[in-house]
């Protein structure tokens, strides 16, 4: 496929992509919105032009909304299709490229818009389902030769996280204050943040409510998943692991969770399916699951210090994880836990095998006792204030690549 | 005060109420309401006869939303603005008592209003506030020597729910089904939780948007506090204590909580205020307070089984608490976390210091090795299908009573 809009061979957002987001077209105007190069495109606006008249069941403007939810409610036969149509629509020589009103109404440079939070967030979940990140964990906190506690290869862990603080790439976060107990320390002490850290997850959002009793099975699991995101669950450490104790992490997490503003579809990664890693010893029935469910996306993490450049601090993939998608799904709705369409539910920091690819500093610098060594001299054992965290991810094979952009954030001074 | 509606003295809906819900009258029309005695009012019908007009910032009909939302975002100032007027209507001789047009269109008896949730829960966390409950859950599952984990007395322990599972009094509930392990298995098996339980709790619901980085202060907390219902926190605890390890309760509390339909203000708790238990050692500054932040409200639990009468298992206090609302609020916050309109912050397990004031079967059974007897011959050590829960709560003094009414729910044969 190629498109009349030019872009370079390595951009994320080629034809084969279509993601959706969010938009505020020059300051004033908001709508959802997709991306091809560096081209952002007004839907609200080619719905009105009526290039997408033909789509059954998008009888309103659903893309005149500050999030997605509307249009991602309804389902896939319908967002599938629109999909598709941009897709066409997007060809050389197609109607829309012949349309200089389109053209110059509805296409802005990417510097032109800004993108908002994607979607309303409805509930938050985030799981813990990379078992070289739970290993890491385990070695480092807990007892090295039974680094996994013994439930966790027969269901994927989780735990609810807080919606209310989820942002898009591009707002910085104040570092969090709170209480901690240092080692050496008697008593617990109060201040900002020493351990102040990036998880890298991706997520999944949902696309369909269901009621209280109903479950989702790992068959039906992928039609109820709109698309993914790059997702950075920011950690205090020290808050984290003094307060975490008996009911898990809290106020070390909800001070701020950064996503990517483009949501890639589950169809866009279809090509990059691929086979999960074995599980052994075997799951329970309602955990079983036919076919190729993970994906394989590459995904790299930066740190840029304030007037430095960018840092590559670890390459992991999203394919390394032992719980897929439509597990997670399955196993959080088995006790009948009914979902909403805006849910969010992130993967839990994805670590490789390699020292290399670990996804928290934690990992990487091994819990501060192995500093990163930076570009311009300096050491990192967390992040420090004015540090920029940026993550990257893309899926590439047979000359055709879909990305996600980046989510960008920079930890802003204790306010 | 007396006013022109008869109630009995033991009323929960007094005229020193004034609590605020949504209701589904004559089953079609839905509106926000009030309650006094055995009579709902339509408060959108009270607002287009002008009754309310000379409150500020009540230019719309906020009332006719299906969520309190809009309302109590307009904040106290027209909320308590709103409350004292309806009370004064409600008195002996008023403008109201007199309106024949009013009495006929606005007022309808409890038999012909069904209660809806009152909000659209935008986040919702639990916390873990009785030292009487986690001292008990401490000695039942580690170590009865220290039962208290470390952080318990330095903060207030708390965890985030599943806001979307949160139902009103009245839904029944299906018994979860999920994995376990039992004791003696070797491995998890599948199946209905064995182990159902109710927590006595307490909610207290927030009226307004806070943005990410901003704290909320022990001084300032109880201005965001709308007010309170009553809060059953079903427990699978079989499903629970496989899972919980270490990323905190999931599945085995996600399938449902349940709150009563009528949201009590915190101006009308107000005579009932009554001092902290004491804190030692001191908390750290962020978690001072000045004055009596705890309230005396009267709990029960009463267990029903299937054609057969109410059994009260339960008499526990909300004055109880170790760490109160303001406090989990300012510690909530201390981080930034942002809180939003409608978010729900629930006490935790309510447990008093005698085995009759326990808010939990697991604790009045002592982990189902002392069973409780019931009055038509059977025994529970845990909850069994088609038993129902109900749980009330009232404040009274000096003559004065201001009640919660009730919450209930039936616990369902598993699907």
């Amino acid at each position: 496929m190629k498109s009349f809009i030019n872009y370079p061979e390595n951009s994320d957002f080629s034809i084969y992509n279509i993601p959706f987001g969010v938009g505020v077209f020059g300051k004033e105007y908001i709508a959802c919105a997709t991306r091809i190069g560096d081209k952002i495109i007004d839907l609200a606006g080619l719905y009105e032009l009526g290039f997408l008249d033909e789509i059954k069941g998008l009888d309103e403007n659903v893309f005149e909304g500050y999030t997605l939810n509307e249009f991602i409610e309804l389902g896939k036969s319908v967002t599938n299709a629109v999909r598709l149509k941009i897709q066409e629509l997007l060809l050389e020589n197609s109607i829309l490229s012949q349309d200089e009103e389109a053209l110059e109404s509805c296409f802005f440079d990417v510097e032109e818009v800004e993108m908002m939070m994607p979607i309303h967030v409805s509930n938050y979940t985030d799981f813990y389902s990379s078992i070289e990140h739970a290993t890491n964990v385990g070695k480092m906190f807990r007892d090295p030769a039974n680094a996994l506690l013994p439930n966790w290869k027969h269901l994927p862990v989780g735990y609810h996280g807080r919606a209310s603080s989820i942002v898009v790439s591009g707002v910085n976060i104040h570092r969090p204050k709170g209480q901690m107990k240092p080692a050496d320390a008697e008593k617990p002490i109060f201040g900002a943040s020493k351990q102040l850290d990036f998880e890298l997850e991706m997520a999944f959002i949902v696309n369909k409510n269901t009621n209280l009793g109903e479950s989702i099975s790992t068959a039906e699991a992928e039609d109820a998943i709109f698309g993914m995101v790059i997702f950075n669950d920011w950690s205090a450490r020290d808050i984290q692991s003094w307060e975490y104790v008996p009911l898990g992490p809290f106020l070390g997490k909800n001070f701020g969770s950064s996503i990517s503003p483009w949501v890639v579809t589950l169809e866009a990664l279809e090509p990059f399916r691929t086979a999960s890693p074995m599980q052994e010893p075997e799951v329970l029935d309602y955990l079983k699951f036919e076919g190729n469910k993970n994906f394989d996306i590459n995904l790299e993490v930066f740190l840029q210090p304030e007037n430095s450049e960018e840092n590559l601090i670890s390459k992991s993939n999203f394919k390394f994880m032992y719980w897929n998608m439509a597990q997670q799904l399955a196993h959080h709705t088995i006790n009948g836990c009914n979902v909403e369409v805006g849910d969010i539910y992130a993967s839990g920091t994805i670590s490789g095998s390699e020292k290399t690819s670990f996804g928290s500093m934690l990992e990487l610098t091994w819990r501060g006792t192995e500093p990163l060594k930076l570009s311009n001299g300096e050491e990192r054992k967390f992040i420090e204030d004015n540090d920029t965290i940026i993550m990257r991810g893309f899926s590439e094979k047979n000359g055709i690549r879909v990305g996600f952009g980046e989510v960008k954030g920079k930890i802003l001074p204790s306010i």
